[in-house]
């Protein structure tokens, strides 16, 4: 694919994902820290967490943040609640590997959490990120003592989005519907619950927390919405045509489990065009906010752009 | 074992027991709507949730907001605490019994949850619920907008309790240390991990939300540690000579598996001699408190009377 939006071109973008992604895994080392140092948990949670991820939901909180607030770059509340959303979108991936599930061995160019450590030890550590991303939340909350109530907001959003209402759900959903062919609107339904909900909770945890006005959460969830679901759809195309050694994971695995993706469905072309509206839409939902919006309006594009 | 604390016989324990279950239940039953109704995670959170568990940790919660509320019977924010804490359990239990955990079939006398369903459901129905103790934990803070701080600090709690610093460690150490010997001092400390540190939350968590003053949660705090353990040591004295069809799971598992356990270390009557002191110390925790309390010392004795 090549770029859409050449009018975006000013701003850096991998510049900026670069210094956010640092600043997110320096914040992500310190709640590490918080782990007991000798358990088998801890070895386990530091080589899922730190294992070189691409970081979106928690710089994709980020952005949001800064494209709402009068005070620069985003606080220390936001990156907490960016670590809490990287912690969540981690213990996801490691359940997700388990042999009883999507049985991959390989995450990111390396060997996954129950092929590193065990079973055991995989189903644990995802338990222990996602309980620990409440935890530091309501840390946070505590310790600061001050927006109680949006604190108590975004956790609510963040535990929404994840469960039954969101993540876990879609990904029931996933794994039941291997074999049986879907239409596009339970496929669509499915992608939304399973990614679409915790994409929407990071771009609007963060904007709630700088101080964003309801009208400005409504088109940030609408963002949220299309680049949640763009997101998903050149995942499916990079599974189809992507490059293994990019990807760090295998490709063909979607086609061999019979699983419905966009391409399955629409075709290989009509993905991509599919792709490309979502991210216009995307970009549409951004009209009434400024520049400082530009990093979310970067990522909507580079979605599309990316290799892996 | 006979009944050690003859005065409290005035107090009907099996009557309040019946009663704050039903209770809870009921309000269990009314979060299971916040379920989508046609999913397989809904039909296996059902099966486990409602599977006729002791609800021990919700009754604590609610008699230790019992003992310090000048208001009578604990309000219905102490009881969304008391379902947030059996969904925390109910998952610990599920995702304990999978084979990689400790390959568990049979609990409360009914087929274990991958085995009633499978093991994908089960790791996803216990992940839907450790999610939504968190979400109704803020729902219900966010839809009554009171007692802000209160709220994050019992979710904060919950969470400490539940996580690497809690129960999921102590699982971890329990697995970790089959077939090695532990000494008394590690295998306590595993165990206040394990269950320890959520029945000290359930007991503070409640009481926090009434209005419980420092010193009052600092001797609840010792009251929970003692029956925490208390409850641990008379677990696994049944797993030596309970009767199977009362405790609806088999005996002489933890020998099979060379499991460190109280009577392991200490044999059976002295293990009992131990149960009988931590019970004792849990009454003498309570020294300052009132007839309030009688509920939380009538569950003290009943710990290590009960047969299942």
């Amino acid at each position: 694919m090549h770029s859409l939006f050449p009018y975006l071109s000013a701003f850096n973008l991998s510049v900026y994902l670069k210094k956010k992604k640092s600043v997110v895994e320096n914040r992500l080392y310190q709640f590490l820290e918080r782990f007991p140092q000798s358990s088998r948990i801890t070895a386990s949670v530091n080589y899922c967490l730190m294992s070189g991820g691409k970081r979106i939901r928690p710089i994709l909180s980020i952005a949001a943040a800064e494209a709402v607030s009068a005070h620069g770059p985003a606080d220390d509340n936001v990156l907490v609640v960016a670590c809490a959303l990287e912690m969540i979108h981690t213990y996801s991936l490691i359940h997700d590997d388990l042999p009883p599930m999507d049985n991959d061995d390989l995450r990111r160019g390396k060997p996954t959490c129950h092929v590193a450590f065990d079973e055991a030890t995989a189903i644990l550590a995802g338990d222990a990120l996602l309980t620990m991303a409440f935890e530091i939340l309501a840390i946070t909350a505590n310790k600061q003592g001050e927006k109680l109530a949006e604190w108590l907001r975004v956790i609510e959003l963040i535990a929404r989005s994840s469960g039954v209402h969101g993540m876990v759900e879609g990904q029931m959903q996933d794994i039941s519907s291997e074999g049986n062919i879907l239409s596009l609107e339970s496929l669509k339904k499915m992608h939304r619950l399973k990614t679409g909900a915790l994409i929407e909770a990071s771009v609007c945890s963060g904007a709630i927390l700088s101080g964003a006005q309801e009208y400005q959460l409504h088109h940030l969830k609408d963002y949220a919405q299309n680049i949640g679901l763009a997101f998903q759809v050149v995942d499916d195309i990079l599974n189809v045509e992507g490059d293994p050694d990019i990807l760090g994971k295998a490709v063909g695995t979607d086609k061999q489990r019979n699983k419905n993706t966009y391409p399955s469905l629409l075709g290989l072309p009509e993905s991509k065009i599919f792709a490309e509206k979502l991210v216009k839409s995307a970009l549409q939902a951004l009209n009434d906010f400024d520049t400082r919006s530009d990093p979310l309006r970067a990522i909507a594009s580079y979605i599309i752009n990316r290799k892996k």
